[in-house]
């Protein structure tokens, strides 16, 4: 069990760097958290402690409720809604939150990123929605997230005037996700300022992605 | 006495590298200074000396005029502004100035930007408001930066056709606010490009200022 | 025989990073192939494997048919399209695939950038033309390849609704293609974003084209 | 003698990473040239060499003809233009060419960059200006950089269709220049993507240029 939170420790504080690394926070903001699996317990970044002074040692572990169990620093200021997701989606495993510019910019319009490209196929199946405006504080991010995804193939979702939470079945699968989502978004952004990008019909959608999802990347450990 | 000037000589030349970091300086543009706590003295960059070349050693010790205290090389030519700024505000502890891109190309245009991210609502509280052409050379740049900050929550001005000028209760949280600056500059500026980002309700400004202000981050010594 | 491949493992894997470093890739998109000499065998990148774990013991010896014949891993999801090219490509020595944002950008109008540069000139000798619509599964991508870049002079192709594919005498060719293709359609982007572009003459670019091809670089081993 | 080309061959080897730093240059395209003070002789980059494997040894020793006088490689294709400079401009001892991509795109259209950042006034007192079109192979080009210069205050000359070349009183202040050219060309086409940038009063421009070019940065040793 401590063996299993230890590894999660490290493998959260290291993720952050992915954020990093792929341009898609600034400062503080942003954060990746992962699922204890088989407990009511989640490892998440502190508040308010910069990307290069994170460590396995200042993860903060809470419960699914954003109560802190272990750690000497508040979670991050979006622990509610991290939690909020592992109590309602016993299938995922990690969620990851950034302002990412692109995506962010598609929020602030309120408006889903079409799937126009055959990465965006493979890996949200569709186009990847918007959420509601929601105020910090309570559970309306979190909802809001849950609402939105659910039913959707897309692990992304572009919360109003906000940024960007993504899902997966484990912490790195949500960073991939995220990833991801600022480089399909930047893309299409970008296609869109010169005119109408082509669509994709959906049966081809619907076989890009049954194929990347089940076929795609080293076997057993797919990823 | 002289250990607290040391020590703000270590932390002006370390945060020059954050505003590298974020890409919000080419060349030698852009420097940061300290208050000294107590004193009518500051610490700030010297002019026309590159980032790679900064060290403690040679970062300027000048009186709240400008004027050389200590140091072999010439201040920053933004000095006057610089101490302009601690003369009329107590509070303020550290200014940046930057030409970063996105917060200049708003500035070119004499344009604030506008309040439409939970990410602007938090640390801006507001719109990023404009400040009037200046030219160097007196007190002008300083003038425009304190009064047009004056009763406004955001810690940025964009001076027009110029660039950024940030301030903070401290030179690290002023370095901060020039960081957010591009970031939101930027995020709205694309998005704005394919349409029309959705407006905040005042309220809610008010609501995610509040608490970004008075709670997010480690206690005591936040952000 | 085997000193050919290990030195072609070595260089594929190396040829990777300037995907990374030239910001031509995130997460494990994309992906470098070469042709082992008077063989019909290829080296390509495994599936789904980030780059910083690519090293020349885990890149890929398949046939000409995309078959594994040395490896551990599963080869690149692209290895038929780059199998499919040197079957029918005799000439090339090389294969890129990347989703590179600004060519993927004119990939999703399906519009083929215009060659108003005279470094486009020099390297493509013409417009860089859009291949067909294509899914992954059989050969329809490498044909699109093979037929778009048929009697042409650029070694970029852009994959409509997908991303790019460049060819070249050897890997380190294709890859200078690519690395020079998301240039110019980054160039050309934003020169259109604020007008029309100038055109250059056809003689002119007939020019560029065959000095470039033919003086450019160091001689014998040029480029 | 030798001792001035020994530090030249190193200053114009190391400046060469500036172009890398600021993102003006990709694979082996742009190069940085010095005058050999008081000799017929200038120092440049040999012709398809990779910024990784420049060294002071492997720069090229060419006389103001772009004849090679020492070294093993080609010199640089442009180097008959970085040469017409020298001969007709004897207040210039450095020149850089760049394709640097916002400063090509202006090129691109054909459009000077102009004049509405304090920043630009400091650097180029003036607009960018448009030099002809005019293809590599004699002396149009080096002649075209000196009849746009001619009585110019920019440093640097946006070549149609083509990219920038600049001067400096040695290799530094070239690269400076280039440096300053892409970032401006940058904020400004930033800052008309959403409208059009204020202009600045002629008065004001030769004020601040004026200042710059004279007070700024340490003395003696400017820049």
């Amino acid at each position: 069990m401590s063996d299993t939170i230890d590894l999660l420790r490290r493998q959260v504080a290291d993720l952050h760097q992915e954020l990093v690394r792929y341009g898609l926070v600034v400062w503080t903001a942003g954060n990746v958290s992962a699922r204890v699996p088989g407990e009511d317990l989640l490892v998440i970044k502190p508040s308010g402690v910069s990307y290069d002074e994170l460590t396995p040692e200042n993860m903060i572990l809470c419960d699914l409720h954003g109560n802190v169990v272990e750690g000497e620093h508040a979670p991050s200021s979006d622990t509610a809604a991290h939690a909020y997701v592992y109590r309602h989606r016993p299938d995922v495993g990690g969620v990851v939150h950034t302002h990412s510019t692109y995506a962010s910019a598609w929020a602030a319009r309120g408006e889903p990123v079409p799937c126009v490209l055959t990465a965006m196929a493979d890996e949200f199946g569709a186009e990847i929605p918007i959420g509601p405006f929601a105020l910090i504080g309570d559970d309306s991010i979190g909802r809001g997230i849950v609402e939105t995804l659910d039913g959707h193939r897309s692990p992304a979702v572009l919360m109003k005037s906000h940024g960007v939470f993504t899902i997966g079945k484990d912490a790195r699968a949500a960073v991939k996700a995220a990833v991801m989502c600022e480089d399909v978004a930047r893309t299409v952004h970008v296609s869109r300022q010169l005119g109408e990008p082509l669509p994709i019909a959906q049966a081809d959608i619907d076989r890009l992605n049954f194929r990347y999802q089940n076929v795609y990347g080293q076997r057993p450990a797919a990823q």
